[in-house]
């Protein structure tokens, strides 16, 4: 199943969308998708009432598609979790996740427009595999138990600040969190639709390639991450995790590094999850 | 005015405090204290229904007090901030704001338990002034103009797990952001009834005094984080900010390190913000 949130930012509609690529409007059954609707159970409702095939059809021509889910309770990410990208920054392959947080609000539409901050002058992509929380996961006994805690996937954008991140003194977070800093989209495709093992996942930067990997480069896999981080923290439904992005980052690139800037185009894939495309904006 | 928060988990009713300790409901007013309602318009009708006197009575006997501020959309913290703090953790004096992140999920009433992490030998305290968002902060011109972006107040306690935070590769959130690791309260007073330049601020241990100090010692003040932050991010209503905790944390004690154990009792307290109570409890 593929659901996503259709409509302005902050009145958007929660929607299905069948195998053809039509939608339904699934707000009869859920009034949105967020941390009291991504469980299980009520997942499984939706999915019996869009298979009913009573559900009014939702008309996506010239609408804009919000993030899957509203307002998540925390972004959580893991650090240099592809061989090739935590070669390419110089450091060393981690022993253990690296876990850093980006504020939640960063959470924008696939294809929102993404301002690049004031001051900026190496604000970077990452493309990654997003996992969605689908119900609360405390000390989850071990990796084979972590399927059962997902609601589903979608392809994020963890764009990073890279001089606020790494100059401006302390911890990653500073250039992790700045406006729109975290597209997410275009759907969240649930576990029986998709298999995160090998999916590739690609990104580019005006049409020309910069990221090309797959996801079976990951240190740290899905069920890894989502025991590990259980340990550490509670995972709520809604919560995003993102897993991590492969080599191509400007960051790892030789001078003059090639940093996004105003009017630049990124467009980001994952087989099977989708595809969003963001046009950065000088603040 | 002090704000408050009353009733189970999840299931809090607003409500405002007198000058007598005496509670009204404020339910009728706002549904609850949250990104929706913190904004200075909502606050001016809160205090003009309180001021009209005829808001039912709420009987606090017994009761919860749960945080102020209902499911804050982040916590960012700034580190060693405080001149004796950084001393004592052997830190450099910062030449901007350390910046992080805790969960938003941690954030509990102030005298609810919190659990002591499993595997956990390292859980400390750390008192904090916290400032909660009154209005959207984006790219605020200036410290002086910080003060229009203020709901209010709270005493915060940035629990810290030091072995997850410093030694278990990475960056500091991941031993921030434990299950119940932000409690704050008790509630929160709004900027006319509190003065942040030089409160005394304490923390006690099974009665035991171990921080005591004035946020006079404050590195960068508080109309100054907000403007800083506002710069790297977008500050919004309910966002909780935890400015930096003095020093007398464990971590900064001689062998062996007074850390929290199971049935030690947490007393913090800001003069002019109220005092807190929390029990630790191993998970």
């Amino acid at each position: 199943m593929r659901l996503l949130r259709v409509g302005p930012p902050g009145a958007e509609r929660p929607a299905a969308l069948a195998a053809d690529g039509s939608a339904v409007d699934i707000s009869s059954v859920v009034q949105d998708l967020d941390h009291r609707t991504l469980d299980p159970g009520t997942l499984e409702r939706v999915a019996a009432a869009v298979a009913g095939g009573d559900l009014p059809a939702l008309d996506l021509a010239g609408q804009r598609i919000g993030p899957p889910v509203a307002r998540p309770g925390k972004v959580v990410c893991i650090g240099l979790n592809y061989r090739d990208h935590a070669r390419e920054t110089g450091a060393e392959i981690p022993a253990e996740p690296i876990i850093f947080m980006k504020d939640p609000w960063t959470v924008v539409g696939p294809d929102d427009t993404v301002p690049i901050p004031r001051g900026s002058t190496k604000t970077d992509y990452e493309v990654e595999l997003a996992i969605i929380i689908g119900s609360t996961a405390r000390y989850v006994a071990s990796p084979q138990d972590a399927a059962a805690h997902i609601a589903g996937y979608a392809v994020s954008h963890d764009v990073s600040e890279r001089e606020f991140q790494l100059e401006r003194g302390g911890q990653w977070d500073k250039g992790k969190s700045c406006e729109a800093f975290n597209p997410l989209g275009p759907w969240l495709v649930t576990p029986d639709d998709f298999d995160p093992a090998a999916a590739p996942i690609r990104l580019s930067v005006n049409g020309s390639r910069r990221q090309d990997s797959k996801t079976d480069q990951l240190i740290f896999d899905v069920p890894t991450i989502v025991h590990y981080l259980s340990q550490f923290m509670v995972l709520h439904p809604g919560d995003v995790i993102n897993t991590g992005t492969p080599s191509g980052v400007a960051l790892g690139m030789t001078d003059p590094k090639p940093y996004l800037r105003d009017g630049d185009v990124v467009e980001a894939e994952i087989e099977g999850l989708g595809r969003m495309r963001q046009t950065f904006e000088q603040a």
